[in-house]
């Protein structure tokens, strides 16, 4: 058996998740935190979902590849990483999976959340983690065009250039627009997501919001596969790895 | 006439709203950013409520005493003043008020909201804007315990020396506990609060979700005015000056 870690983190100072040279990355912070906390040079884990720079996340998971076994209790391995972690990044929870679970390659169903602070001005404690639109956006018409990414479909003209995906069909679940207050949330749901696509799809979203594009007119810009008759890419404040189910598990 | 503004703003990194020397304030910042738009260099402002070091405010009032003129048109001045701010203090609106207006001495209601993080860990997003407390509170016998703080008092036993008050005598209108998710909200409206007065009650009310305070007790310990009696002060990070409302405004 080995280790799976669900994290969740503030991603406003870190160059996204996964480890890189000349940025610091949550990965690599919680790498050196387990070094430290089993005493051992070479830690290797594996990350269920490669967030961008300044995406959060409420349910990364986190597979420890070595060391395979350790001594500390299950229930306690969270708060003792946690101990070596700043507060920005946390380990909320820890379990055991077999030996051959790669959280890479497993199905699961990945959801995100993107908010859009939709007002004059944004209240300081929402500024990390909305995007600002002052315009008024049509919620009502982003329903309607939400639903039309439900689906299996090629989505490569939802994805920025950079990603080593096999294929560009993905399956989306469900995609809904909700308000609360001014906060305009879109939460998506699907067998995984290309580079960039939920910012891609928000900001498609917020382009019916302002009347640029028909909600009608959804399908036919995702059949075109053509990027430029798509929205904007949103900024990474706003969009939150939100919830990860694997199948079976 | 003179300029009233409303402020939102995040108090993690500033040593409360009133200038001070040595210490980085709310206030400070404001009247920088006011001398830079309006090119003078005496600007005096006067603040509506003195919240301490690290604490949050979605509606700090603030009247503009000099320059008692200006030349931009009021629905500008919020945007004008915010392009000289950081983003974690923001003007949200502007209104004219009489000239004999002043913010500390107009009678008004003032909600303050504190907020509890009950859980064995806490999402970092929700970091800066809770208090952090592992064990299980029993929301019911806190809920029962606030209605006891409704009515007019000497709240003398919930207060931290160093006030310059008049009178300790403060009456609460009310004063309610909610929970969703696992944020536990204390909101509590008066004609004003004495220093450190909610975040006492705050702990009070703490102490009645952990057993140690029965909720009938809590008549007793206003009445005492012992503030050992009371429970703890609880930090900054949670409380927030949630709305002021003027009479007559």
């Amino acid at each position: 058996m080995k280790t799976l870690l669900t994290l969740s983190y503030d991603g406003t100072n870190y160059a996204g998740w996964q480890v890189q040279e000349n940025a610091v990355t949550v990965q690599q912070i919680l790498n050196e935190a387990l070094a430290r906390l089993f005493s051992r040079g070479a830690v290797r884990t594996i990350g269920g979902s490669r967030t961008d720079a300044g995406v959060h996340a409420s349910d990364q998971k986190c597979l420890i590849l070595s060391p395979e076994r350790h001594n500390i209790p299950l229930q306690n391995l969270p708060h003792a990483i946690n101990a070596f972690l700043p507060q920005d990044i946390r380990v909320m929870s820890a379990e055991l999976v077999v030996d051959d679970f790669h959280p890479l390659r497993m199905p699961c169903i990945k959801t995100y959340a993107y908010r859009v602070y939709n007002a004059l001005i944004v209240p300081p404690k929402h500024r990390l983690y909305t995007a600002h639109e002052r315009r008024r956006l049509n919620v009502g018409a982003m329903q309607t065009a939400a639903s039309f990414f439900v689906g299996k479909f090629d989505f490569v003209g939802f994805s920025s250039a950079g990603s080593s995906a096999m294929t560009t069909v993905r399956e989306v679940y469900s995609c809904n627009i909700s308000k609360e207050g001014e906060i305009i949330t879109l939460e998506i749901s699907g067998n995984g997501f290309l580079y960039n696509m939920v910012r891609i799809i928000a900001g498609t979203l917020v382009h019916v919001g302002l009347g640029k594009i028909m909600p009608e007119g959804i399908p036919a810009i995702i059949r075109s596969r053509r990027r430029e008759l798509a929205g904007p890419t949103m900024p990474a404040s706003g969009l939150e790895l939100f919830k990860v189910v694997y199948a079976g598990c």
